[in-house]
Parts: structure tokens; sequence; C-alpha cells
């Protein structure tokens, strides 16, 4: 093994934690597209948002300007609690490899939750008991974001109502009792407790469901509901916002070895923990300080970055939230039920689909079995199980790594491991027996989802 | 929240880390009573037990004169892949109870396995590596233990077969995929691949079987294998040593703030994880340096050391281990199938039960659904959602805060958190669901078990 001058793992000292959140779209030149009124087509106002989001969240929904945003201290002492999570350089991976590439992932599976999520569930969680609200309403697809939630919500005593895409319901049993641990109530999606779920119902019998059915029916619940109001994992500005957590811990523990990344990698699905985890490092790059390779790593299944058009779309398959510029499949688009990779959504952050767009990084897809591979490979040495999310991004850095021992360039490699795997074992025992296909959709497939998109301006 | 000049988790320097494991023997005036020879009833010569165990390991389990032992690098090495484990404040548990008390926990549960159990899984691993073997064979209840050793025979490339309690096997299929993804093999225990497993089947058609019974097949099947030896996760001396690495870091970073724990607590199952956490704090006693006060939590369902006998019993149900002094309730004792708190193990650690009778510690046996109550109380406070072993600690953690609370004493209490509970839903669902028993056997079941003790000398 190499330079042992670095630990094994980079932990910070709590007094090193950050003490304010980075918005990255201070720094962007090109400003995402504003959220449009569905109805009207025009920019949605903040009063409007207050509707379906918390009054603080919608103000750092708007905010393009500010760079750093204080994390209360309410929120900073929770992150205590399980932050900050350590940044792992993964010397066995690379023995194991036999590459000179270094590589480090940032893991943030290290907690009850199991993934990253939490660290936006607590802050939306302490906005929404800022504001006096008597709880939530959320949807949840792997159940690591509703986890999460009823995680943050048991914290501040809020009630929380979750909506989990019913293949993941029926598939991880043991997700939802959890949330009942921390006392949340979880139904599955689509389901006959909204007119949007009855509705989804009747024009798709038998579905699985989707994120975007679940989101639909969440915010019809919070919007009908008094005292309550709708909360959602990933997309959005202000989860990208609480996010950046992630990549300033990574960059103030790099930094503390003088330790530069050439690549930075991470899964995406809706874009939360890549926006998160790249963050700080796209802010030197949009201001001309340094310039680093991002790879965004997704399904082969769900291929809203490589093979979606970039448009204004549905936030859901309901159609009641407001329309989002992003990269999307359209908001009809439901991955087909063999995909057990997770990163179901079907569009993708405004903010990463405008970085996207401008050239600032770079998107790939991955088929399954292939992460499902690279996901047993990386258990095996480096002793964590991982979610099969996060195995999208340790394909892409095994691939990486491999090409640089074919070119003997010795390149330091970053990527996110959003979390453990511990709820997938369906998923892994479908591997292990050979019973796991690649869907690919067709043009044919993807053709339909836009043909669905809405027609603007 | 009071004094907060102490972090919410202490972490420990990579070159802080133990060396040296501590062999808490050497500073018993009474030493634990050897293994005798189920037939001759004369103590164990290391031949002999080099049949069953690894040399090295054998070497280690009849050391009873020195006090530290190097830890070899490679197992330093995979040490840093999951260790140092946080020594936690629980600042949250103590404002929820508004106890005076001052409570941390040693979590040991961030580490695939879920458990302590990796600590010793690897150093049994390297040495049968050391010693040239094909593979070893092991038994598991709850599939910690299981886990661990998968993880650590996949590390050098070992062969690994796993017989595991049935009702365990069949609760729990998850954790047998997580072995899979080692590379390890899992049996059902008893089962027919063993003469021992066909007996027990034959003497109790239908059983849900034990860790006793499942001990007896990984012998047979070790034993009679070429190039096998057969492991134990628990009871053996050389498990204690390894898991002192456990009290060697809690005492090193309560040092490091100047704290002096009041007392110390952890669940006893066989024994390994309160063996391992108190050791260096009872080398201290026992040396007449300090005095603390020890509590071993053990289930009510299987109360080896509040209600057990201190006699020589087999380690196994099947009767072919050797014979070890330790609290029993007899090796033909099955907990009721309801128990679903773990801690299965019939006898106890010949070094716990030889401390216990000397008086250096106190034993406490709680129900479990007084466990599970504490259980629930702390994920929702403290965010990690604890294994039901580990919440027989946290339950009389819990208890001993309130009556800080009843006196104002401002005691420190220390307690292990040896795992998580990501693999115990199930026992979590029948606790929400209310469908959860309290059994606790009559004299009159544990007269069977003593009945059956075997009669020495």
């Amino acid at each position: 093994m190499s330079d042992k001058t670095i630990p094994y793992k980079i932990y910070l000292e709590e007094n090193e934690m950050p003490r304010q959140w980075y918005n990255v779209r201070a720094d962007m030149k090109n400003k995402p597209a504003p959220l449009l009124n569905p109805k009207t087509h025009q920019p949605m106002k903040a009063e409007e948002l207050e509707a379906v989001f918390c009054k603080e969240l919608v103000k750092q929904e708007l905010d393009d300007t500010t760079a750093y945003i204080d994390i209360p201290e309410e929120i900073r002492n929770f992150y205590k609690m399980y932050r900050p999570s350590p940044l792992v350089r993964a010397y066995c991976l690379e023995e194991k490899l036999k590459t000179p590439a270094k590589i480090y992932y940032k893991f943030e599976g290290n907690n009850t939750s199991g993934s990253h999520k939490l660290n936006s569930a607590i802050a939306q969680a302490y906005y929404a008991k800022q504001q006096g609200l008597k709880g939530v309403t959320t949807e949840t697809g792997a159940g690591q974001w509703g986890t999460a939630l009823s995680m943050a919500c048991s914290y501040f005593g809020l009630d929380c109502k979750v909506y989990m895409v019913k293949v993941s319901y029926e598939q991880k049993p043991f997700r939802r009792e959890v949330m009942r641990t921390y006392g949340a109530s979880v139904t599955p999606s689509p389901s006959e407790t909204t007119e949007v779920g009855k509705r989804i119902l009747q024009a798709h019998p038998g579905t699985t469901g989707s994120l975007g059915c679940a989101i639909s029916e969440a915010v019809e619940t919070a919007t009908s509901s008094e005292g309550y109001r709708y909360v959602l994992g990933s997309v959005l500005n202000q989860v990208l916002l609480h996010q950046s957590i992630i990549g300033l811990e990574t960059k103030t523990a790099l930094d503390k070895y003088g330790i530069t990344p050439d690549i930075i990698i991470g899964c995406a699905g809706g874009g939360s923990n890549l926006g998160g985890l790249i963050s700080p490092f796209m802010g030197e790059k949009l201001r001309g300080e340094k310039d680093y390779h991002f790879i965004a790593v997704e399904p082969a299944s769900c291929p809203s970055l490589t093979r979606g058009t970039y448009a204004y779309d549905f936030c859901d398959t309901g159609m009641v939230c407001p329309l989002s510029k992003m990269y999307t499949l359209g908001s009809g688009f439901i991955p087909s039920a063999n995909h057990a990779g997770g990163l179901r959504y079907h569009g993708m952050s405004s903010v990463l689909s405008q970085l996207y767009d401008d050239g600032l990084m770079e998107a790939r897809s991955v088929i399954q079995t292939d992460v499902f591979e690279a996901a047993e490979q990386f258990a095996r040495v480096e002793g964590i199980l991982p979610a099969p999310e996060s195995s999208h991004a340790i394909r892409v850095a095994i691939d990486e790594a491999m090409k640089c021992k074919e070119t003997g360039e010795e390149k330091t490699i970053v990527f996110g491991l959003t979390g453990t795997g511990y709820f997938d074992m369906l998923a892994y025992e479908k591997f292990h027996n050979g019973e796991m296909s690649d869907y690919v959709p067709t043009d044919e497939d993807l053709k339909q989802g836009f043909d669905g998109l809405p027609k603007i301006g």
C-alpha cells in the first residue's frame, strides 16, 4: 500500500464542521430556470409556493444570489449526532485493482436512515417546526428519504405522512417498520387515499408506482390538510443547498491533507447527493479558480441526463406540482419494474441540468448488473455493503481507476458513497441468483414520455 | 445541554489506536477454570484443542499470564477500515430523560457486520490464513457473527461455512444474502448435513435450533474436513482478548478528556462484548487502582448469570466440545421461540463467570418488552436504530440514569452499543403490533437444564 501518511479515514473535528451551507447558484452565470405555475406558465411567486412548502424553505428555493447561508444551531447540533461523515481512502480497493489511482469516498451511510438524505430531512423538519406546523407529507422511493424524514420529525415532534412507491413498499417491508419505529405513517403509492392516486390507479391498474406518483399524492395530502406542508428529498434547489454539507466537509478534509481531486463522481437520481458533493468544487470551477472533471452516473434504465431532453416538465406524474426546467424523460415515464437499482426519478435537479447543459460536467449511464458487480467487489475489499444507488458511482470510480492502470496516471478520484444496502438484499439476491436483467428503454419508450411534455410559450 | 466541551462523538486518531490486546486473565487472582476433555475430564492440552481450533488461537486461549499481546499489522490495517469506533456522548438522551447523569456509549455498529463481532472475526480469519488453512466453520445466531466472519474470510480469501440457528435463518433471510455477498455458504441448523444435526432433529423434531446445536454441527464439520478449523464468536478467552479493543479504545477516549466512569454496562450473551468493553477497567479494579460498578445485562428468558449455576458444562448441545466451567442453564436449555431479543446462549464466558463469582460485577436480567421500549426511546433521540441485543444495555443505562434523576447524583455511565437492528425489523414489528410476549422460564424449566449437567470429579 502506498502513502500511508493519509489515514484510512479522515474525520474532521467538530469545530471544523461547516457552519454555513453553500449555494452554488450564486456562482452560476446561467442561473437555473425558475419554477413555473403549471396553469399560467408564469414564474411561481413565493406566496404560491408557500401553499405547498414551508416559508423559509421557499426563501431558500428562490434565492440564487446568496452564496453562504447560516446553518441554524439546532440543525448543527443534530448534525453532530452522525456527522462529520468520514472521507475514506480506499486503500484496499486500490490494492485489489492494482491501480496507481488514489481513490477516496465520502461515506454518508453511517446513520440509521442509511444515507445522506438525513442532511436535508433535519433542515426541512426544523423549518416546519419553526413555522408551527403540525406535520409534513412526503414521498419515498427506496425508503431512505422516508426513513430520514421520520427520524427528523420524531426529533422535533412533528407528524410525518409518507407515500412510499408501491414496488419498494412491497419489496422492503422492513423499511416501513423503521419508519414506524420513528412514529411515521406509511402508505403504498399509488393509493386510494388521494384523488390523484385514484386517477392514476384507474389509468394504470396494477402499476408498481413511481416517485412522480408518490409526489403527487403527498402534495395533495399536504395542501388539503390544515397545518401540513409538503417536503421533498431531492431535485429542489433547497435540497442541494442542504446537501452541500457533503461537499464542504469533503473539501475541508481534502484541503487538510493538501489533496486536489482530478475526478469527482456521484450517482444521480434527482441530484441531491451529486449536487451536494460537487457544489463547492463546482463553485471553484465556475469562478475559474480550479478545474475538476465531474461525472454524474445514472441507471441506463432511467437515463434522464444521457438520453433525456432539456425542457420544462412536471415534477410529478399527477401534474399538480410546479413546472421545472430540467433534463427529463417526461413525467409519465415509469422505469421498468425489473430495475432494482434505485434512482428512478424521471427528471433531474434544475441546477444540475443547467450545469450539464453548460458543459460543466459529464454524464454516464450504466447497466445494473455492472453496478451490482462493482457493489460486490467493493463490499468484499472495503467492508461496506453499499446501496445499489451508491454503487453506480462505485462502478464508474472503478472504471476510471482501471483507465489509470492502463495509462499509468496517478489520478485522484473522489466519489460519493451515499448509503448502505441493508434493505436491498432482495436485489442482491436476484443478482446472486443470476435473475437480474438489464432493461434499457427503447427510443420508442422514450418518445412516449417526451410526447407528454407540456407545451410552454 | 450541559458541558459541551466534550464533543458528541470522540474519535481517536489512527495513531492512538491500540497496538496490543489486553488479556484480563493476567490480572485475575482466581484464574478461570481450564477447559476439560469431555471424555477424560482432564484439562485439555494444546494438541487436543488444535484439532478443533487454529494453533495460534489455542495459544491465546490457554495463555492466562501475558497481559498484553501484539495485534499483527494486517489485523491493525483491517481495523482501520472501520475503527476507531466512536465513543458517543448521549446528550440528546440525557436531555430527554432530564437526568443529571452523563451517559456515553461506545458504538460498534458502524460496519457491515453491524456489530462488534468483526473485531474477533478478522483476528481469527488472519490466524487461520497464517496456518495455511482452506477455510473455517462456525455457527451464528442473529447472524452478526456469521456476517462478520464472512467479511473477514472474504478479505483473506478463506472458505467460510456458517451454521445458522434455524429460527434466525427463517426470520432473517436477508442476513443470508449479506453472507452470500461475501461468498459464504449458510446452512440452517439443526441440519441433515451432520451426524449431530440428524441426532438433534430426531430427538427434537420441529426445533427452532439454538446456538448450542449450531456449534456442534460446525465443530463436526471442521473436524471431519481436511484443512478446516472451527471458530467461535463469543464465550472463549481468545474472543474476549480480541474484543478488548473495545474497552481499550473506550478507556483512551475517556482518559483524553479526563473522564472516569462510575458505571459500565454491557449486554451479555456469551460475553464477547461485555468482556471486551470492561477488560481494561476490570484490570484496574483487579490491580486495586480504581473501582468501577460493572453491570452485565441479560434477557430474563435466558438468564445464565442471574439464575444459572456455576459448574462445568458442555459449550454445545451435541456435547462434542470441551467442558467449560461457567454460569450455565445447561447445554440442553433452549430459550423460547418467542424470545426475539438475541443473547440466546445457555452459558457465559468462563472469564466473566469467574469475575462474577468473585463478586467483581453485578448481573441483571430484563424482559424483552422493556428492552424494545428502551430501544425505541433511544432510536428516536439518538438517531441510531439499536440491535435488540444492545438494547439490553440501553435499558439498564436508562434505568440507572433515572435513579440519578431521583437522587440528583451526576454519575458517569458508559455502556456498549454493540450493533444496529436493521435485520431485526420483524422483532420491532411484533413490538409495534403489541404481539411481543415476555417469556420467563419457570424454576421447573431450569431444573431440566441443570439435571443434564455433566457430573465432574
